[in-house]
């Protein structure tokens, strides 16, 4: 077994590497690495080796679909391959991985540019937690020379809040920053709220950090549309099947290092928000409805099924 | 001038007197000590002294309503008083403030074993922020041998919700603990919803710690009932009378002390729930639709108006 | 001990005796035959009698605030009659129970008059259970020559929807008669629902046969609006100091008297609707809002307090 | 019978005379005439006089409240008057008609002060038709240096809100002219409602201007508080009794002079605003929740009852 | 004209063959009967044949998709086939039917399978009527160990929530059984609500037993998310082209046998579920956005159309 | 460059040309003009041509997608006919214009006969502004022998209902006509809404005449079913990839042309009812959920993308 493979979903498993994106990343490259170091002697072992590396992946962390779609594909290709050769296979999987990171980028450039159209000049922005999506479609739309406000929460209890208002006082957007229970108080002024995703349901729901679901339906009482804003391999095909996408748990110490002996701390990283809170899915294929993502899905990206 | 009045008004200006309770409390004894010192000639000028008094605190605080229910109170005893004698008024206003507090604790008491009655056996109760009438309520339930679960949220930015947990603990209630941004995740599981209050206006909409609003909204999407827990005396006649509640705007540092030099931090300590929102007002009177709070006023301390 | 009060309270626990005003009636009675039958030799004696005697109908049933409105009522004037002669004592108990009853005719029939102006000509009119103040309301609409559709649902379990439905036949109202799941298909073209009550809480929820909750919510959905008709007397006192209606589980055999072993029948007698879903309290005051019940109580019924 | 009464009857009725206050000052001032004017020989005869008066202002107009409650007083006045004298009564009918003229200014620029201290510098309010408490609500805000934008939209058939924009403009107020249809498009810029009222039910719901209550359903969707800003008088004690506001069933001609033959034209000319729709009632007693209008007026003006 | 076909038709019709399931199965049946017994001389005759069975079955019932998409199919098959043999044609028929029946069989277990999986442990299951193909999902979740709780509705007028509860029972899994009008009161305590569909719309309306609508505004009230589980071939093509699905309206004596004589019993046996308040439909196909049933549809079946 | 081209733009900027339909024909008929009449000596400076066209026309008037979606596919058209001659070019324009005048009539009575099943016999239809397809659909419905109401608004600035109004009324269908701010009084008593569409966005939010989302927010609190009618062409791709539907902005003189000087008159043409509001949408296709859009163009326009 590759050790790369080992270090790398290790790695996950502490959230030594996070975000989405950060952690299909990391497991790509990994396989990468594992198909050029490869010992395999035929085909056969060299799709084994794969299949135990995606075992691995799958297991280190619960939600993680871009992930798991990133390995399934490379995969895919791997066994599709019209070759037997080692050096083929290994070569396949390293093209197949360099293009999906290729688009990995392409993606996420081009729903920000779909989604910086949004942006009204004068116009005041909500958002919540960090997403580097989210960040880049600032970007662009500062980039076009609008003029806008951001209004960002803290996202307790990691903080991920301050990295968005760092990056957006560093490109020159005038950012407000706020406690997350102040949202109900500062979205009455918004134009929009935008937040990122960690996965996409069959249904069209949306997995994001904790409180993104809370925010869906204040924005919903103020008649503020509400945008989701991710890549479309966030989707995740287990939903279509009937799974529940798990949420994960996180460690108590995160909220409050010294609580009480016998408090019971919740820390739950994600919420679900219902896809009739959701006004459009900006993604790359465009701004679509949240509802249709399967439909998309079956289009853009067959071999997820 | 009385220096007690001026230190104890400087302390509840700088926050270390905290909490409408408190606030009121040291205000009362305050002006107690002022009265029992006082070098006034005659009622003209042991009536100025108060009147200093009053301008001095009202000034200290701008959402205390408790507290400037309290020394309206006492000063119109003193004005009302049928005597000219220094010794007599200032036995009034000594008289008055020790009779103002015990109301105040008998008000707590009242209210906390009415809304007990309320906790049921093997519920969930859901709070924000801390507020010792909702701890001594819990307690009764407690005492009167139900057994219940609290999730109790953090409260950002000052993590008042530590001091709640730490309290219901101690008391050997089972609690839970969670992020502000987690209240929808866990609202569905709660039986009720029970906050406490700043302030209330004329129409019955409640003041208290920023982010119950929120949860109101969420606990009304979740058909939770939302209880407000406050003596009657937190109403604000000015509102009556057109006034909004000021929302006091606190310090960024408290929200970020180490943020980018041009990041706007917005910091305000309470919101507004409407009276929609509110299933029932808890109080020393009993528990009573908020929309009615004038009517439950001009019966109970029509002096306020 | 009277022999009286205790087959009427048995009857009552039995249900021999139904609805808040008939248990209400009987319970008068009662009191009012073991004042005529009294052995008390003092004033002392006789009050200790029609304190058993309230102890005893009070756990007859569990929602019943229009019976314990009553006995309270009838003791309360033994209590404060300015004599010790038994005689006079119970000529008073005598007189206040005749005129308690009187009182409740003149209620209703004044509950039943203000009603009935809201029933316009051509109109529909949606209702559930059977009510004799409804009933008696509609009657009134159709003497006044107006000409109306009842829908009435059937009522499960123990189909009082059939009995108003035979009563407004009787009165020649046009009736159509639905099963309770049919609500939402029929209300959309009602112009008004009408229900009765067992008894309204201190916020102005009021608690009624089980699927009033449901209706008012389905009423609000298409915009109906959705009338409470009662007399003051359904108040419970006892919500005000924080106690919740107890909601009577009853015999699952009603439901299904040949049910499975080992499945679980559950059968709630009542359910409790929302202030906010209720248009108007009709009742002997006029047509209030039901926030404003322990204001209007105080004014007119303040020894229920 | 007095020919002033017939004559200003006659004005009210083709709305020659228009506006709850307008058409209230016009009876009042009738009947102050016709009492100046009595040829009544004694007090039976003059408050004969005094009756058919009140008969025939209550037939001109459908929704008139104000002017009901007005002619009410003046007879109340009348008839409990301690005197049998005619020159006494009619100075007495004189009086009360003047003192009741300069409540209703005052009444007005109460209420026109209490509100103003709700706009806040900087705040875009909403407002719909004509009303000169609004109006003087707005000017008083203006004065008091605060400003703020209004939305007026143009209210057809009548156009009364050119009326409104004239008067702000001239006031030097920034203002927005819109259809009315344009409503949900400007009503989210919008940080509160304020209309005017015609009527006040028992309930708490308020008939005004056709079309307010959907912009309350609207301001609500919103999130934008819905204010209603209105005299007490303008309370129908007839609703209380169970009688319906008549909405009254304008000429098709305003809506549309050339309409084809068979076209059904429908112009009624007010709507119902429902109570919870409703953030605050803005009147002279200050601000209140709408649904404790019975309380108030039996606390201010017992005599309407 | 085939015998079966008739009587198999008039079963239909007079109810002795129920459910959408057993109704296709036995017009299928009927159809490869009269395939097998055929006396047809050409493939002329053998489609006018089917044609003739096909306006029979579709007239036997109203709300039958599931049945019409069968026959509509098999037919289809019948005229695509390359032959003009007889017995051929009839070994078409024959087993393109038995393929269907088998196609049923794999939806339900399929359906069954992917939403047993929405299934969690501990968890509470509302219910209303009964649908085999709940059940089968039931029964699924409780084999793959899972402990869960079901509430289901005792489904006036004909009671199918007793078979429903019966079915549970024997499979051990832990019932309650409630009136339909208790809904309101149990659903908060629910996890999720699940249940079939006679017919899906092309809106993704779900055509349900009566009562089925009123429950979703429930659940929709409080937060529990209400699923459909459905085979697709319940999707009825023709309200794509603008037809409404007609509700059957059943006989009185269903719900009231003794029903006074002039009083209307009205018995409709469907409901519409909008869209809105579904949060999944869970087929064959996976758990889908009901939105997209055409586009879904398109893809699985596209001779549907 | 075409003289005609020029004078259809300018004709359609001055909205001497209105309506999308009529829009799109006049720049079709302009473009096959220019093609018949072409100097063109190649395909390249024949395209080039077409090319000018088109910029003309989109900058002509900015919510125009139908406009733009006909020129777009002409363009697409001549661009892959196989051919280079001139004649053969022009001819090619003049079919395939042709062929699109045909295929909207086609749309507008396919979608006519889908919608004219949707009305039932004695009901009331709610309608707004005039769209030539929803009177299409009424005619059709009136043919088929169905009785029914519509109710329709007179549509303020323009008042397009009352074109409305004189068609309907001439075609003999029972019309009540109504102020656009009567829409909350007479939508409780309509069973369905229709309007037409001016654009359709790719969440399927639908751009229309200014009052028609206020509408639909009216009629989801009526439970009233809100049906939107239009050629699927009305689909802006642009919207896809991110671009905000312009709304325009008319002549304020079009609103009161004697506004005082100072008065901002806000005169948008358009506003957009968001998805969650439409039941459905009904067009050539057949009526479906508008969530759907995207996935129905590319399955019969794919060239629009």
């Amino acid at each position: 077994m590759s050790e790369t493979i080992q270090a790398t979903a290790e790695k996950i498993r502490k959230l030594q590497v996070q975000g989405a994106r950060n952690v299909a990343i990391a497991a790509i490259k990994a396989i990468q690495t594992q198909a050029e170091q490869t010992k395999a002697k035929n085909k056969t072992q060299f799709l084994v080796e794969l299949k135990e590396a995606q075992t691995i992946f799958y297991a280190s962390r619960e939600t993680e679909p871009l992930m798991r779609n990133a390995v399934r594909w490379i995969i895919t290709q791997a066994q599709t391959a019209k070759t037997e050769k080692i050096g083929e296979l290994s070569q396949t999987v390293s093209a197949t991985s360099a293009k999906f990171l290729k688009k990995l980028d392409f993606s996420r450039e081009r729903t920000a540019e779909i989604g910086a159209k949004r942006i009204k000049d004068g116009s005041v922005v909500f958002t919540h937690c960090h997403s580097s999506t989210v960040t880049r479609l600032l970007a662009k739309a500062k980039a076009d020379g609008k003029n806008f406000k951001v209004v960002c929460t803290e996202t307790r209890p990691a903080f991920q809040g301050r990295i968005t208002a760092k990056e957006l006082v560093y490109l020159g957007i005038d950012t407000e920053f706020i406690v997350d229970s102040a949202a109900r108080t500062f979205i009455g002024d918004a134009d929009m709220v935008i937040v990122g995703a960690d996965a996409i349901t069959s249904e069209g729901n949306v997995v994001n950090k904790i409180g993104s679901s809370g925010i869906a339906v204040l924005a919903h009482e103020a008649r503020v549309p509400f945008y989701v804003v991710s890549e479309l391999l966030k989707f995740d095909p287990e939903t279509m099947k009937g799974e529940c996408e798990k949420i994960e748990q996180r460690s108590p110490s995160e909220v409050w290092s010294e609580a009480p002996a016998k408090l019971s701390v919740r820390n739950p990283a994600f919420d679900v928000t219902p896809n009739r809170y959701i006004h459009g899915l900006v993604c790359e294929e465009g701004i679509i409805a949240p509802q249709t993502i399967v439909e998309v899905m079956r289009l853009r990206y067959p071999w997820v099924f």
